[in-house]
């Protein structure tokens, strides 16, 4: 179910070219929300994270609206740029009776264009018309942060603490320019932009662990293209009107909580590489028995941004060596003569060299719309799981022409 | 002039699948060589990578042969790899009456696939007989270690020291799988192959430091795809034969010895990216006025290998704001409110924001051969140059199905 006491509504306001297609989304709350957020480590950062970062500053628990607005980055816009989203939050704030800081603001697209604000304000006006109306529809609102997308990105989940059924629903958009390094708001960071929005009574504190628990192995744990985008930003809303006793750190009810946030997280941070632009599978790869889970991720995020091994998963060659030969580079230390390789099942190197296996059986695997791929590196006990998509001739298709 | 007393040759020996092409080379000195060489960092190094260092460190003065290979990279193949690379070694130097640690040897092909030995000892017998008929021909050995090259690559130079004149010939490979990442044979690191002759006679200290920095701003600023390979070589062998009072370090001669080096490395570094697999122009990437050459050496290779800028820049488009994208996230700290971004010569980005351009005179310049772009960071006074190629549908093409 969608939380209670939430709005959710995309509507098209001419912002991205091809007209009539959805491009501002606007996520409200009845209450104030205590609110968490994770943004680009990019050192340039777009006008939308650097305004939300303050307003979060400011407003932590007292957030009420989310404009979200694809077609345009409103990045490397400058001081208009932040002028520009300003305006947009302070004018809703006028139609909704809040104050601008209680609004965030994320915009994604092409950089370096200022943000079409009358456009925006238009379309702000017919949202703010569907608030009083009470005309919600989550569906419209997850389609309209969608840029080179090809699938919608939506997944939601409850459980009950305290006797209450709690509601997540979160959505997210991205499909290129894909490996956010996000960063808690305090340090900075990620263009997918992800909002998710709960019922949840939780403390701030404990909503802000379980995001940083849930973003660590899912939306930092993928990549399309292994570029960081200047506006990425992960925001969770959390309004209390599911009635439990606010959750706190270290509770049953946090436990439970953490896990469906992190499930609902790397749903949809599978559900971007699976849709990464130009991807015709989703490539799972997993590092396995490592020294430390920070080597695991070291190596199996240079294997998935690794173009010769995601050209290979595209053209179904279980080519082993580029799997080896990415992990060398990684910048950990291991010992190849102590590694497996897997693909899907199917053993195709052991101890640093290829074994006999049936190249028909692992092309099988290959053509699945889900490849498992994973590195045994038979040093410790650690390991991660990284999502990326096969490299196609559509990803070139797709950008090289992106701007125009 | 191909330098006094040396032999190149390359021959078809069958490595390669398509029949009739040369995949064998050999290199030859009539006199012992001081050599010097620079490998890939990665962890996974191949067979011919551990045996060439071993026996580098035997006999840095007194090196008299390379074998070069292609179409097999003889990497991932454990004890068998390095006892197969040996054996080959020692067959050649018991054809020539020189001992198995007088060569050096490299390869590059596909990784995990043991070395058809036979074939290449048929093939070193052949090459035997020409070194000793005195049948050299630099251009058939260059054309030998080619892969999924589509053009030779063989630069030479000449200065006189001593009123001596000094030939300086070297060849190289590599078209992907590039991204070099040399350090010294002391320390371990890069499959491009180069080969550099010289007649000069030179102190063994001073050709290493010549190399490493000849290496620093050529071979190691280049990158087709960002993969370091498992079997990068560069090895520079001198045999004295021109005559001239041994080089020392900080002489004048050792100066203009560097200076010719490097432009033989650089020159060959470029011809590798404007030959990168699918490539249809070459792109210089320029980070200037930055505070440390470090710091603009790491943003220029983050733009270098992002392929939202190398789809761009084949799609002719002058998208600006992924150059500044993948700048930012290089993890280097620069104000981008102080840059300015150039694509040739036109000024499309400053002080962060857009500028007004021409598009179509952008997009000229853009469909040129030959594409420079500039990042001006406006916080100091270091610069780095690094190439790279475009990111095509030909790379996919070649790559998706390297191995079959």
């Amino acid at each position: 179910m969608f939380p209670k006491g939430f709005f959710a509504k995309g509507v098209a306001a001419g912002i991205k070219k091809v007209k009539g297609k959805k491009d501002l989304a606007l996520f409200y709350s009845e209450t104030p929300c205590t609110t968490v957020g994770m943004f680009t480590s990019n050192i340039v950062k777009a006008a939308p994270v650097l305004l939300s970062l303050k307003h979060l500053k400011a407003r932590p628990d007292n957030i009420r609206a989310v404009i979200a607005n694809a077609g345009c980055a409103n990045a490397c816009t400058g001081k208009k740029g932040i002028d520009d989203a300003g305006f947009c939050a302070e004018t809703l704030a006028g139609m909704l009776g809040i104050q601008k800081q209680n609004v965030l603001v994320a915009s994604t697209g092409v950089i370096g264009q200022f943000l079409p604000v009358y456009k925006i304000l238009a379309g702000l006006e017919k949202l703010h018309f569907d608030v009083l109306k009470g005309k919600s529809d989550e569906v419209s609102a997850a389609d309209a942060i969608m840029t080179t997308d090809t699938i919608r990105k939506v997944s939601t989940a409850a459980f009950v603490v305290d006797g209450k059924k709690i509601n997540v629903w979160g959505c997210t958009k991205g499909a290129g320019m894909i490996h956010p390094s996000l960063v808690p708001s305090n340090k900075l960071h990620a263009t997918m932009l992800a909002f998710i929005l709960t019922d949840a009574g939780i403390e701030r504190g404990a909503l802000d662990s379980a995001l940083k628990e849930g973003v660590e192995d899912s939306f930092n744990c993928v990549s399309v293209d292994g570029d960081t985008s200047t506006n990425d930003t992960v925001v969770v809303l959390a309004n209390g009107l599911a009635g439990n006793k606010k959750i706190v750190n270290g509770s049953a009810g946090y436990r439970k909580f953490c896990e469906v946030l992190s499930e609902v997280c790397l749903d949809l941070a599978k559900m971007m590489a699976r849709d990464g632009e130009g991807a015709t599978k989703l490539v799972e790869v997993v590092v396995r028995n490592a020294k430390s889970k920070s080597d695991a991720k070291k190596i199996a995020s240079t294997i998935a941004t690794s173009p010769l091994f995601k050209t290979a998963i595209f053209g179904n060659d279980a080519n082993w060596g580029r799997v080896l030969a990415a992990a060398g580079r990684a910048g950990v230390n291991f010992n190849p003569e102590k590694t497996s390789v897997f693909i899907g099942n199917i053993l195709v190197e052991k101890n640093g060299m290829a074994v006999d296996f049936s190249e028909a059986i692992a092309k099988k695997a290959l053509t699945k719309k889900e490849v498992k791929v994973t590195l045994d590196l038979n040093a410790g006990k650690q390991e991660s799981r990284y999502y990326t998509c096969d490299l196609t001739f559509d990803y070139i298709k797709i950008n090289a022409s992106y701007r125009s």
